[in-house]
């Protein structure tokens, strides 16, 4: 039997993560093609958005199963780093790799280890990379699921982590996949957008993530929608719905950014003891900011954060 | 005036630290030639081994300039990736990629970057792969020191951190330098591992790293040498000058690894109050141990050191 090597990306998976893992898996098992050593398998550390669903359908592309602790397995992480983004058990797994496209922070291995990370749109750009170099044929579904988590994680290449290289291989990608860019990421975007039947609660749980801000701890989420009304509509029952899973998850600040797709414009709400380091970071009094031309929570709403609480 | 980046390797700088940053600042000024934005400048953060300064010697290299204090600068880090083991103040610098082929541990940034790593017998050898990946040309005298690295680290390929690429490696940086592998190899071992004239103190220090196992902080040392006889001889003088040294710089626990290159044996003594640490690890009493076969800090000393603290 060849040893099963788990890829996986972080928690509340979103298109590029759940494409990551699967075009990654594929990538190693074509690598080690003949050997019969080892198997690469695509995981999944929780239940997909409603984007990344109609992403996956759209490509007749398999969703990877769940995969709850991965203590003393083989794994490679794609699309994070941060072990407390990660699955349970991290610490005492063995870790072969690691792809992406995130700042470095509180990841630790006992051995050395592949990494391959790059300040570019989305980890599905490097893995398309490394499909080059290794002159590996992309097939026609991959290059649409690696396409969608491209445009997914640039707002179609508008957010600013967005590069030269992400436009010229979102052109190759297309070109594989058959799709005009422009119509396509619309489309991907409208369809998984769509907040309609999510309560409160889905709604910030939807992209969170665990950050913390020297001695804060802060689960932050965001929504991308092109209609922000109905969601704003709702803010009392969404900050009543923060402060409950900030209490029940040990933390102390609830953030929600709420993304406008066609502005490209965001709202801020806040919740929790320590609002003040939020509220310092980005200048406002009381539970909501406007933050214009903000959407990207990793280079425009957590580094302002970090800055604040130094 | 182009904005510096600032490329240097760890603390007591061996080999492998000084060709690579040498080597990586002149891959990435031939990367940028043209842009006129950024100038690569290798530095390094103490004095070199005579390993070392024989090989720069040899090949007609310059010694890159010593910087103390990095707060501020934008900087690249080779062969190392631990704050612990790099620059004053890397905290506060702006850390723009990371080549190395240790194990990741304690390094932490506030944005996205390039991190290269691979469980490769020297960093030399990945920035040789980067070279060919780029189709840049390898002078001789770059191929000579990257050759010196890679055999310094992998005591000429023997070492179980050698991989067979490293292997491939060595043979094309050998072909490019017009030198013979082993030939060269060995006489640069003799040349550098002469111990004579070096006080206890300096023993300890040539290529001292600093560790957390659990909470236990620890100095690790170790030497190369083909006449272990005389170093063995002043065994009191070491354990004294390395309680010294771990006593000055808040640490409990001391460990020096005496390896001989004729024979690929090592020998450890141990001083401090947590020398109960290593006798776990390494199943001995009292503060001297024979360890047949180990020449790695990293892959044989180091992990039974981490295992034991859990």
């Amino acid at each position: 039997m060849p040893k099963t090597l788990h890829v996986f990306g972080h928690q509340n998976p979103d298109t590029d993560t759940i494409a990551s893992a699967i075009a990654w898996a594929n990538y190693l098992n074509e690598l080690h093609a003949g050997s019969k050593e080892k198997f690469a398998q695509p995981n999944r550390l929780g239940e997909p958005n409603r984007e990344t669903q109609w992403v996956l359908e759209r490509w007749g592309v398999e969703l990877p199963a769940l995969i709850e602790d991965v203590t003393g397995l083989d794994v490679e992480l794609v699309d994070h780093n941060e072990f407390i983004q990660s699955a349970k058990g991290i610490e005492n797994a063995n870790i072969k790799g690691i792809i992406d496209h995130h700042r470095i922070a509180g990841c630790q291995t006992d051995k050395p280890l592949y990494i391959n990370m790059e300040p570019i749109g989305s980890t599905a750009s490097i893995i398309y990379k490394k499909y080059e170099q290794a002159h590996m044929t992309i097939d026609r579904a991959t290059a649409g699921i690696l396409l969608s988590a491209l445009l997914s994680d640039t707002l179609v290449l508008t957010s600013p982590t967005t590069t030269d290289e992400d436009k010229t291989i979102a052109e190759s990608l297309a070109h594989i996949a058959g799709v005009d860019i422009q119509t396509y990421g619309k489309e991907m975007l409208v369809a998984g957008s769509s907040l309609e039947g999510y309560t409160p609660s889905d709604i910030y749980g939807m992209d969170r993530k665990k950050f913390e801000f020297g001695k804060i701890i802060s689960y932050v989420g965001q929504v991308f929608t092109f209609d922000t009304a109905p969601v704003l509509a709702q803010k009392a029952e969404l900050l009543s719905a923060m402060q409950d899973y900030i209490d029940q998850n040990g933390a102390t600040l609830g953030v929600l950014a709420i993304t406008d797709l066609e502005t490209n414009n965001s709202t801020m709400i806040v919740t929790g003891a320590d609002v003040a380091l939020a509220q310092k970071a980005f200048n406002f009094t009381g539970d909501e900011a406007d933050l214009p031309g903000v959407v990207s929570r990793k280079s425009q709403i957590v580094p302002p954060l970090t800055s604040a609480a130094q």
